[in-house]
């Protein structure tokens, strides 16, 4: 049974209860909920990690070598900012899908650059909590393809 | 039954027999396969159009409106070049989901900006065949989300 | 009887059916009417041609070269992008002015540049419907001022 | 019946007198002459207002709201760096034509962004003597429009 | 007693006439008499200026070496283009405190540098009518300071 | 009686033993003193906290929603790199006061570009210790005039 | 014997017609006839193709992979802005050499970016007709080098 | 006997009463008097003056047409923000001699442009009250080399 | 003896077991234990620390004032990103050195840029682990010459 | 019988002895040889010159004049440095032709800029040797179709 | 009696020979007896030295040190691209001034930026051979002034 | 016995006799005799060259190929505008370290970009002499290593 690591960055744990115009009302337990039940649904195990600390999640993504099959992570803030977290997904060696609930494209111009995005196999944005359920979906894909 | 537009730019009738290092070795009746039995599996009925025509693709955006829940557009190079497609999918009020096959951001510097993105709903990029399946996802959710 | 080529570029055949906010509720249809009343009040003759297409456009402004005193267009999405249609106005030694509807400057960042403005006679916009009616003034005066 | 307020600014006091490859052979009187009849015909009334202070012209505009349907204004160099001439357009709620004699997108590149451009209803550049006059003509019928 | 120069900028004669929602309700006039009301609370002398033209504020600052303790002034849209009154607040050595009313950080990009800043003591923006209070609080503090 | 937060970022806590000729000889615990002073003399509660740590901020950012009324921020470096932290305080919902102790326009250039100040209502930069006096009293009254 | 295809892009059907002072005065027509005097003099088949259509060319390049031993295009507008055609020489695996009859680099800025030249073997420019010329012989060698 | 204008631009009048460390300790009238004493020993008329207001500058530039034979002027903190001056420096159709007292291009990035030195004869700057002696020898060179 | 402390930025804890084709097979340990005889020969007594946290690296900088004499830090990605880092070197005022193990102005372009760089004494790049050696000699020779 | 002069810029003389993956494997021995078969094949002289420095560039340019009928250029590196040599080809007022063996837009960013373009008659890069035997051709074309 | 020395740039030998609507008829001997006569008049020794290459410049600007009063350079093309002239010229402790011919402002872009102005006394340019003789004044005057 | 080559670029001959400051008080021979020193301790013999040059480098980077086993340039001004000597540096296939003694990211801007970083091995700047001690050990570890 493959495992996947599901990392959440700085302020998701605020969903539901911050901007619920921009990133709609369902609360990270919500997600985790609805993300567990496509993993079951794709015969897959999850862990699932929140931090709003740049040094933990890097910690996160290099105990993730050997213990996951891929990793879907949502950035959040650090996207933009974080040339750490983008050496930490390289070292890595875990296929890392990176996912934004919001159209980071429609949003300030400092959210349209990712240093994760060149490192990572692919991006999905845009699709409110089905982006974390399409990335999940991606990673599994890219795991079962690739053995 | 929902009813959605699946629009290939320019170059992607070329699948399978160019640059396979870069975009794998399926071509575009194979994706298109792939494509019509997601579509069966999700109960959705698809079109699949391509051209290498700028305008004929607006044409056919435009024509969208009405006849279609949802769009899924691959706009090949015209992603970075063209205003005038962007406001078609602006002008046709259709839900429209972008994808690429490869992973645009980690190719050439001129392919990281997208004219299309802040007029789509979201983006996939990265997954190869898989972001036109997950992009046919996307798309229905959104079409039964709002319903 | 002096002649005079209006040619509306890709997407304006939309008009009246998008985004009203920005654009207004009036019909391609009432706008070419509209035109053909000043047309008849100045006393010169016009032929009004749309396209989304790039190539038919440029095609069009060739042709006009010994058939037309003068060339009212809106490029559209390709003002800011067709360095190809700017070349053809260049080329073609026909009197052209530039119009849009919306006032360009307040919108998008992207749309503040237009290729077509340096070869251009003048430029009008930001008066809706009524930006095609001073173009076609403008366009009357300068032919009758070069006799 | 209507009242437009007409403002020159700087160095347009020796149009005729100064570079007239660039500008015309017309001096600022005729140019007044021809608005003048224009808003005869037009059954409007016009006051004509020159100044090289940017101070000066800030009062003017100020003093526009309530006593004006409309400004024409054709803000010469000040076009390019004044905030405050546009903060006073944008604070006077009168609507605002922008007008231009020669074509600015064919001159420098420091006379192609305009801080006016954004506040105003629309522009009109590159026509002359008439670009006054179209001025004055869409300022009457976003007036009259309006009503 | 100490004496305080306090200088408004252009349009700032406008404010509670011109656009409300970004500026509020209240008058220069109301604003002036909370200025002078704090001013009595700390025992200072406070002169204020208001004037649309540069070069009227250019000379006022000049004319504040010796006569005044500190300057409180708002330049409006000329702190994003004038070096002239930068020069003079450099040349015064007169502490000077630059105020904004709103958010100067929220509002267009061209608003983001002020060539004030640099040769201010400090900057309060954002705040409203209270911009001026707590930067008169600010010049009477630096004042003290110094003694 | 309203409750305030004061929050001092990274390097702050080396104040009056660093760099005195920058930042003066004030020591942290003198700063705070000098706040408490203040927050007794205008009648509130100020809670103080400092950390090196973005993530640790950012936690106490959430936190401060429903606890305190406002917050007052000295960002720190971070203040020019962190997205993270510009989210968390837009999430918060709680009127957020961005200070600093030097002029920071006077200084590098990349210290001139804040993630924080366009979601902060205002900022105060420049005066030293009084730039929390002031900031304080800044808080104090947005939250007393919402009232 | 080999096979060379010639694609003129944009506007150049219209040359000896227009702006002869750039583009001088030999025709299109003219141009072929000296292209095929020298295919012949180096015992080599041309076939010939001229559009205005950037589709239409992209159909013509994506048809030339196997059919011909190499490309000689002339972009035209094109040069500067298509993704799309660049994207279409790095399918076709045909050599392509790029030629301009004047010379870009001492024309418009927007001139000195091409976006065919990093997926073209070389470039010619600024020889009028003999850039086609030299294009040819260019083409013929690189074929019989590589056999 | 030739006539030259001399005209100090805004903040000259506080010459030697400011900044003396980057301008020197004469006064503006002991410049004058070292302009007047080379004027006599060039057997040259000169007319001095001194305003900060932009349109009195401009003023007094639109007046030396015919009046005078060169112009000698110091922009101040115009030379880098004033397109009006530049203007009615290229309209006056007067030749004039661009002077500096400081060497602009060892000061702060934006004193290195000057919207007054492509319109302008020459330049002179970093030689203190020199400049101003020096450009008025340029200016009579200029006048007496064109009889 | 003199005291150094060796400071290991994010992801240096996964040398030898990530992208050994850019930073080589040694391991941190490995690294370490050249570290330790090099401080030996040079009879110099090192403390050695690594942490993927910015805020726990900023913690230990502070530390370092009077219980080190020099610092040597490979900051890792935090290098491109971290304004906190460079405050806290620069307020630590115990010399540092900067040194990475891979050429740095041979990778991508954000990582041409450092914060640390201007405030640290020197740099050393490129030359894998003998980039500690020669920054250790380099710290030793600084402290030494000091004295 | 026309006289042309060929000049190798710096490490031309390396050819053959370095990169030859980017270069290819002829010598500059026998790339002179290459280009005297076609001078003779084309009835022209050619004088052949190599250095590595500016200077010595520079006066093989300007002693050109009146000695020869053209010049065919591969300015190496200060392709993309030298004003002087720019100055200099401009000077000479002789015929020049630039060529470059390898694809110059296919490599490093600051290898797209050259300052001899603009002033030289046309370019050619990308052909190997044959850039050099393309360039004769070109420059006789030039300088018999003068005569 | 002071010494000074002239320093010619690249291609000024060719002067008077060269695009002579730029820079005038007159030959590089007739500037230098120009320099020699104004250098009897002001009772100075001038010693004249040209060359085109960069290492001799700097080599000579070396050498000036202790042997000259004062450098008055023309660098020609090197002004745009050298820092090592720049440095020789920061080394020397010689006061040099920089001087143009042509008014380099209403040239090409690139002729903007001079390397040599930050560390020159000041600069003179646009009024051909006076340029020299005027920069031969300055530099007499400031050696004057200093003793 | 390894041989290492010394570059020194243009004006470190004036070293010790030049902004000492900047660049300590130690002359050139000084150094040079440091390096043998140095050169010694490690069992190498040192060739040393200073050049003001850039040609001369060129032949001398050239001609290092075979003779030497690796190369220590201290390329000065050089540095940041010569394509040329990077492109021998790359093509001599010998590695080579780049030194700096002065700490080049704490001054100008145009000193933060070296042309010869990305084909050096490494660079080493700002300890002073200790720079080329340094590089010498870093070259022969280099040389060894790959043995």
């Amino acid at each position: 049974m493959e495992k996947i690591l599901i990392i959440h960055g700085p302020n998701l744990n605020m969903l539901g209860k911050r901007e619920t115009g921009v990133y709609g009302t369902a609360t990270l337990d919500e997600i985790n909920e609805a993300v567990r039940g496509i993993a079951e649904e794709l015969c897959v195990e999850v862990t699932i990690f929140q931090s709003n600390s740049e040094g933990a999640i890097i910690d996160r993504i290099q105990d993730a070598a050997g213990r996951y099959d891929a990793v879907v992570i949502n950035p959040g803030g650090y996207t933009h900012t974080s040339v750490a977290i983008r050496d930490a997904v390289a070292a890595a060696s875990v296929p890392t899908v990176e996912v934004h609930m919001s159209n980071v494209y429609s949003r300030e111009e400092f959210r349209h650059y990712s240093y994760i995005s060149p490192v990572a196999v692919g991006q999905i944005s845009g699709f409110g909590i089905n982006s974390y359920l399409l990335g999940l979906r991606a990673a599994v894909e890219i795991v079962r393809r690739e053995k």
